[in-house]
């Protein structure tokens, strides 16, 4: 079964039959975590480019961080060995890699920390995993309690994998002094001017230990034996060996040899990541271990603490009670986290691309404006004075564009005013506008109007002779590489969220005073809806785009990549699609590209390779793009529906992005509702065996779109130039619904009532009837409550 | 034990009550496969990059072959689950992944097939891999047979690994028609450009089965369920499920129930390899399943028995029979086997470094001369006008230099003479230097003689003002790559081995007539030799080099790095060290630099880096080139030793390079006698308790040397301008030995014997005495019997 913890901490999965793949993850200002619920983990630091201390068995690739993460036996892991001493019996807590059953197994998922509680044969095993704020560090506290009835003798194996670190050097040894096994190894490289960068790497693993330990194991293949990872021959034995690693692979085991009385609980702390020097280990046993404050509490403690602080800060603004428990606990929790997760870690990456850059930070625009503010100016700082913007945003001094950042896109103008728009709505701070800010190439400045204007008319330049925008290789969602490489093939969506971008920059234009400029980009908008409809509707949908060799795709004779999500939701949200035009693509969507997980990005999904569209029809069928429920393209789409008005569509397909509470649905997932991934598998229709499967990768421009669909849509809570806009979208069958809503300094707790008989929404506030839907003088520091009332 | 058989077609490894990690190698035109005792695999094709259709369980980095390849459970491997069907008892064959200790175990590397027999409670399977002459498949045959004295019910589960082979799209099916399992990969690509050679890779793994299985499993998830690896799920059910794999992780495994009687033996015969289309399955079904010829053999069958004697084509130029029986069969059948592997895949690479390309046709200058003189034409193909080599000879039209080939090195003009000498030895074609051949920059050409002259002055002219040659970024064995970044280091080394090179043009030249040229090139080696014995002299020993910032380093002084074994043997080559000199550093290498596997290259192992020397001292002490018995150091040393006629000190160390005879030394360097590998284990005073072991990287210019060794020095059977010199150099306890000689078309039986009384050696050809050690006017076709006395 799983839940959601009385307090809305933690979400749990008990007492399984079959242990799934879900997983949850942790980070900081320096590393992230991705545990995974049997115990396999994926951790990287940044030193600056993201890096392993835990490594895999050969040499993996570096590369970005993969969909559908596979697990194999010796996939790096923390694991707990239990031995029984009197009848030699061994389990591993959490499950991997012994893999028996326990007879109870919890797998709590904090925000703060992951915690499991594994019982086997009257033994619970406790795995707590919490990390500090800054330091990139795992600490790990394990208990062991006795639950039988009798006396037991126990030896306990944190085990750690340190793994294959390097072919050119790698050892490890214990150091007695300070309880620790320290892994060294050395970065290869080829070239002498790389050395300079390999020599400052913290190419060391530790695990450090709090109480000393009665053995240890530093060479994984003695200890592994030939009773092999799944039983180890270590742990056969009465102590483990003692040995160190020379030029073998290393791991970091402990054994602790136990007496329990009935009901005797023991906790044991480790540290466990990445330095330098031997010396590093020892401060972080003085910090972590030895020095305490007034109070008593430790290192350890105390960075339990700051931790728990420093993601609470992270908690957003709006809180939300509706018929619908799982929404608010996901909404009020999850989501937010997985915003400012976004937020502060870039996606471990040095050089984001733009496109995610600038709508992670549109979702940091509701958690830390500040942080967002920063984002779009230094993002400005790197457009070139033609008003292109680079395929990347780098944001470390020595990074580089790397992988797809290397292939020209021709979208990423467009989210520029998209996501500003939020940052503005949710602070007013229409003064970003009159900020200074260089240009990437030369030595010209200008301020952030100019830079947008820029970009608009990049976009605007940037048109073939119909108006309708180059594709290049490629534009939002990396897909299709090859319909206009050779610079004359054009993107329907492209052209349409143009127009889309034209519409906000022209709200925010004339918010700001700029009226002229304002009607200038109407005007342009206007035109590029008149050609999308003139060249790109299909008759029931609108087509995609259309090749180098003018072949139109994206419609009802091709076989497949008939109908792509995002030409219809954003033909919405242009004002390209009229009344007639929306009701037919909406019925398209619902026939071809709804599943029971959501709305697919196209379909049906390629088989083969279609060599005028390109690299999208080299993806999975139902995995990544081709024909997935891609998350990111979903919510757009129901963002779409929110902006028309489709309330009941929108509310149904946003419901599906969240996994249910029930069983079922998290084992075909894979996933607990922690967080949203970029994709749950598609091609429903033709792959249904496999259709729902979570890519477990929690990297995604989605979830600021969800939060914005949220505000903007659901409870529409948004921010105007003089207030907040009031205007939810409940869908039809709640009676009620209730948010507090942290905006710009205020307080403001809101009550939406379905009322019979009322015409137009009536907001009282502190009482008092107000005209129209807008709060207006709102005071920083004040509380405000609200009641709304609606058909 | 270990043995080899009474043909010597295999070597043996059997009933050993713990299994090592003995391996044993086949190629062929296309491929290379790297087969451990215990079922695990490393296979390569050329496409024409190296490539892999048994992939690693994650996304594993692309580079050179690993030296101590690590294993783990999900490593690639090809095993046979076998069950009782009676009793539900599983184990697999040949040892992994279930681990059971069989009852019998045989694990036989032969020159042309791999043979397990693995006996387990009264059944036997035997597993035989072959390969095609051609094609990159594997064949397969597995035998069952029942050795107990009862009727068996039982059923065998080949399991070919398949694995992560793509993150982008991968599946995998069964293909009814052709009993084959066909798994369908795209590799990823991120620019369009590079699609059109994606779009080449043959993507596909496939399995063929020549009998109709029982069932199937595609899924490796399926397969092993919560069993794991190492004890199937599958195969612990009735039948494995037949599910497909979707963007899962594929896997190839086959069911076949047997019912047998007492002695009733069963065969099964398979073909794993990559594919381009499943059309490329079908075809490899009918020619190697369907097709017979007319004596009922079918393709299969044909294939083995071409690949047998494409193998036996490598056989080398002479046959051996001395008091040494280990030493026999190691020179007779596996070196000349491992120099005819280096010769035909050039390492599968297709940018070989320079150094590697010359030596290793150097080896093939014995066994397929027209391949050498091919090659050495190519390499200057690729030198420029300058007289430079390049880092690495491009031997395929899209090839580019990667890796280490991208940092210059400065000894690859040495090579040029070193290499070239032994093929003018072996077959006396000195039209070869009259060859005209262009150079890589312009349109200028040259002969062959002009091309190794302007090698020559490029030696000369890259040396500082004390007549010192510059390191640059390194020279040979590619470890020091900060000693001369600057621009003023130098290599002793280098100017030694630069005197020898222009010794051995010398002779050449004279040889070919051109006594100027050759009068000049011997100045410049009397010079070379001069200026170190007066800078790089150490009192001991000779020094490695000068860095610089001027400093002397691998002297006495030094605490780690103290000696380096080239800078001692060259000086013997070279003529550098006078009587006294010799003593001391044949002394030096004994106290400091032997072990008992051999002579390490440079000792004490650096610790540490050492910033001014560079690159070695990032590699592990005792491993690669930091102070391991890095065996192409090793043998240039002993062919020095030889050359110094130190022929007792000599063989000693030759002896100690092919393991043992006996199961310890087998277990502690993991290794059987079939290949000698790049390196052993070092640092055998510091690190004793991993010294020895072997790289088990069959990669290495060391063979094609041992064998110039066994003829040059040991038999002293070398051609020579007008015929063959011979000059034993036998070990004093050798009371006699034989070799049998191809040289120039005749056939050469010599016996060699030592008598009491003999002064000079004695040669009697056919009975007669011949004046002088050198055999004349020997006539193509016709055989000798030669009788040798020697001292």
């Amino acid at each position: 079964m799983i839940r959601s913890t009385e307090n809305n901490e933690y979400y749990e999965l008990t007492s399984p039959t079959k242990i799934p793949k879900a997983s949850g993850f942790l980070w900081n200002d320096n590393m992230m975590i991705h545990m995974n619920c049997r115990g396999y983990a994926v951790a990287q630091f940044m030193q600056p480019e993201p890096a392993k201390y835990s490594h895999s068995p050969n040499l993996e690739a570096k590369t970005f961080m993969q969909p559908e993460q596979p697990y194999y036996a010796h996939h790096p892991g923390r694991f707990v060995f239990v031995k029984d001493e009197e009848n030699g019996d061994i389990f591993s807590a959490p499950y991997e890699p012994v893999r028996v059953l326990p007879d109870n197994y919890t797998f709590a998922v904090g925000k703060n920390n992951i915690i499991w509680k594994v019982e086997s044969n009257g033994v619970l095993i406790e795995m707590k995993l919490s990390l500090p704020k800054d330091d990139p560090y795992e600490l790990w506290e394990v208990k062991v309690k006795n639950l039988s009835n009798k006396k037991r003798k126990l030896s306990i194996y944190p085990y750690y994998t340190v793994g294959y670190m390097s072919w050119m050097n790698q050892s490890g040894e214990y150091l007695e002094d300070i309880q620790a096994i320290v892994c060294s190894s050395i970065t290869p490289y080829q070239k002498y001017q790389d050395y300079a960068k390999i020599k400052e790497l913290n190419d060391k693993t530790f695990l450090l230990a709090e109480k000393k330990p009665f053995s240890w194991e530093v060479s994984q293949e003695v200890f592994e034996g030939e009773g092999g990872i799944t039983l180890p021959t270590g742990i056969q034995e009465e102590a483990l060996s003692k040995s160190d690693s020379r030029y073998e692979m290393p791991t970091a085991v402990f054994q602790y040899k136990l007496e329990m009385d009935v009901n005797e609980e023991q906790s044991y702390r480790f540290v466990f990541g990445p330095a330098k020097y031997d010396e590093d280990v020892t401060a972080v046993r003085n910090k972590y271990f030895e020095a305490e404050n007034e109070a008593g509490e430790d290192g350890f403690v105390l960075a339990e603490k700051e931790y728990a602080k420093y993601i609470a800060e992270g908690s957003g603004c709006l809180q939300i009670k509706t018929p619908d428990a799982h929404l608010d606990n996901f909404v009020n929790h999850w989501l937010p986290r997985q915003i400012y997760y976004h937020g502060i870690t870039n996606r471990l990456s040095t050089d984001p691309q733009t496109r995610n850059y600038l709508q992670d930070n549109m979702g940091m625009s509701y958690i830390k404006p500040s942080i967002a503010r920063h984002a779009f100016v230094h993002a400005l700082s790197q457009q070139e004075s033609s008003g292109a913007m680079p395929d990347g945003i780098t944001i470390h001094e020595d990074a580089e564009l790397k992988y797809i950042n290397q292939v020209p896109h021709t979208d990423h103008c467009v989210w520029l005013p998209i996501c500003l728009s939020t940052y503005l709505d949710e602070t007013n701070d229409y003064a970003i506008l009159d900020e200074v800010v260089p240009f990437a190439d030369g030595n010209e400045e200008a301020t952030v109007m100019e830079h947008i204007n820029r970009a608009m008319y990049w976009l605007i330049n940037d048109r073939d002779e119909r108006g309708l925008n180059y594709i290049n290789q490629g534009d939002w969602c990396d897909p299709m590489n090859m319909v206009g490489y050779k610079g004359k093939g054009v993107s329907g969506w492209l052209t349409t969220a143009s127009a889309y971008a034209f519409m906000i920059w022209a709200d925010i234009c004339e918010k700001n005073g700029l009226q002229d400029n304002s009607e200038k980009f109407r005007q342009e908008a206007d035109k590029s809806n008149e050609v999308i409809n003139k060249y790109l509707w299909d008759g029931e949908w609108y087509a995609r785009g259309i090749t180098d060799d003018n072949v139109v795709f994206g419609i009802s004779k091709d076989k497949e990549g008939r109908i792509f999500l995002n030409s219809q939701g954003w033909a919405l949200l242009s004002g390209a699609a009229d009344e007639v035009k929306k009701e037919k693509l909406l019925k398209s969507v619902v026939d071809q590209l709804e599943s029971p997980y959501g709305v697919e990005m196209l379909g049906p999904a390629y088989t083969a390779m279609r060599e005028d569209v390109g690299r999208v029809t080299q993806k999975h069928p139902g995995s990544a793009e081709n024909g997935s429920v891609y998350n990111h393209a979903a919510v757009f789409y129901i963002y779409a529906l929110y902006t028309a008005g489709e309330t009941e569509n929108a509310y149904r397909l946003l419901r599906k992005m969240i996994p249910g509470p029930d069983l079922d649905d998290i084992i075909q997932r894979g996933q607990l509702p922690v967080f949203i991934p970029n994709y749950y598998r598609g091609a429903y229709r033709t792959i249904p065996r496999t259709a729902g499967r979570s890519s477990h990768l929690f990297n995604t421009g989605t979830v600021s779109w969800v939060y914005r669909c949220i505000v903007d849509g659901l409870f529409g809570v948004q921010g105007a130039k003089d207030g907040l806009r009031i205007q939810p979208q409940l869908p039809a069958d709640w009676q009620e619904a209730s948010v507090t809503r942290s905006f710009r300094g205020a307080d403001i707790e809101i009550d939406i009532r379905r009322e019979a008989g009322i015409r137009e929404t009536e907001l009282y506030v502190n009482g008092d009837l107000v005209e129209g839907n807008v709060m207006k003088d709102l005071k920083s520091g004040e509380k405000y409550k609200v009641l709304v009332k609606v058909q």
